[in-house]
């Protein structure tokens, strides 16, 4: 399907985006949806090659458990399904961005009446301009000042309060870095501000891949749970526990994962040069068909 | 004027509410704003009266300061002014919510560009019913299990990540109660969901008034600040200060403030039953000239 045949199943926005509200091409939302108010919602970033989501089961599985913690029925999935692949096929590449928020109130406050509609917003994006040195060599790193603020209820959810991470992207040198880590109120590392981070130590011959567990703080990324889960196949250790910027000083390869990217060796942390070193490199390659190719799961 | 010939003025949504959009009547956002897919943004609700904005000065300087720590200019005050005016004027009591939004990007991802335009919302809502219970033997409250994650960064704003509040306002036991005090994740006693809290103490003849110091989490309230000035202009002691659970306990008197509803005060914490003390009548007094007669400051 050629784009100017697609712009028709979608409305138009400006920089070649296109969006459908609740399966309907638009590109306005009601002032009075709660997304907007409180950011009371959650939402995916999905990759789509050759108009196929991937990943699109794992996306959708963390998206309904977001709406069920904050305490709303998510949209049934046959229908975001639906509408993720009619945004999809009309592109060889594309990210779509699925935003279900609580939906609409026409009473002020944070208390919700439990007779919301949730809203359904799928939005289309182009494919982004990649670096390829960021996936060769490897991303050059900071650690963020922004801590994060620990609330196990909000942990591992994909939700729309979104301000630290934005602050941490705003911070003097960040402009010059690919990703912040960042670490939470009470020092522990938790991510960075749109991946998850692994740490790999122990020896070459059985080395230990760790990723901090998703407990107080931060995303629990979908990239995040297909490299546990694919090494875990592999036969080599990952685990997810409580991690320290000591820890991140004392591993020997670092990477990073993000649904859309893959994973990104760390290049450079602050003053410190790393090499992508084995392990990164063998889980790189372990995960590219899966990105090339995409299937549901 | 007559609620007809308001409704010519601003753009009409379900409920009874209204609302301009940078100025222009409408009831709908851009997708592409990052309110939406943030919380990127700060508001203020407004209570007005006989056409008059109250509080408005306090309100703006709030709103500019969330606009410059979020890193975005605010939009010019006689801006802000103007808009809410319109929309004041047109009933003898209504609530005016302002939202302004680092604005629209077409780009996806937690970095702003610096390029945005912020987006100014001004929606009209009619005044809530009140039960005058709450005001004369006091708000049944309780301590809500949800915690505030803490960051520094982002304490006394209004900012538009409000989930914590919004789980807060849906635990089991919260449609009994007005209101749910907040602790902080360290243990601290913060504020109530929508409102600020003052404990007083100290002997009768010279009592003292205490608030949580708003340095870690929570919003730091129009009315509080009120409530704070008020107090040292009338000779009596009020301080802020790291406050704990403990001292809530201790408290002989307890009282909540909100922009809209002046002072409640506490008349039952869980299972403690107290009684509207002097104090807490005494500020009460102080305040009605100023809540019944909106001044600007």
């Amino acid at each position: 399907m050629t784009r100017s045949s697609a712009t028709s199943m979608a409305g138009e926005l400006p920089g070649g985006v296109s969006a459908l509200v609740n399966g309907v091409p638009g590109g306005e939302l009601s002032l009075l949806d709660r997304g907007l108010h409180f950011g009371d919602g959650v939402f995916e970033t999905i990759a789509c090659l050759h108009g196929r989501a991937r990943f699109l089961a794992l996306h959708l599985e963390r998206l309904a458990h977001g709406c069920r913690a904050l305490g709303f029925a998510p949209p049934p999935d046959e229908l975001l399904r639906h509408e993720v692949g009619r945004l999809a096929v009309a592109e060889e590449r594309s990210i779509v961005k699925l935003i279900v928020t609580r939906g609409p109130a026409t009473v002020r406050g944070y208390a919700a009446s439990g007779r919301e509609q949730a809203t359904r917003l799928a939005i289309r994006y182009p494919w982004p301009v990649e670096d390829p040195v960021l996936q060769e060599q490897g991303a050059s790193v900071r650690i963020a000042k922004m801590r994060l603020g620990e609330n196990p209820a909000l942990a591992g959810l994909k939700h729309c309060n979104r301000l630290e991470q934005i602050l941490a992207r705003s911070e003097p040198g960040a402009a010059d870095t690919a990703e912040a880590l960042m670490l939470s109120s009470s020092g522990k590392l938790v991510s960075g501000t749109m991946t998850n981070v692994f740490l790999v130590d122990g020896p070459a011959q059985s080395p230990r891949l760790r990723t901090p567990a998703i407990d107080s703080c931060g995303v629990a990324g979908v990239m995040r749970r297909v490299v546990l889960r694919e090494a875990a196949r592999a036969g080599v250790m990952a685990m997810e526990c409580a991690l320290w910027p000591a820890d991140l000083a004392a591993a020997t390869e670092i990477f990073l994962s993000n649904a859309r990217m893959g994973i990104w060796p760390v290049g450079r942390l602050g003053e410190r040069t790393l090499r992508p070193g084995p392990v990164t490199r063998r889980m790189q390659r372990m995960l590219q068909p899966l990105l090339d190719e995409p299937a549901d799961g």
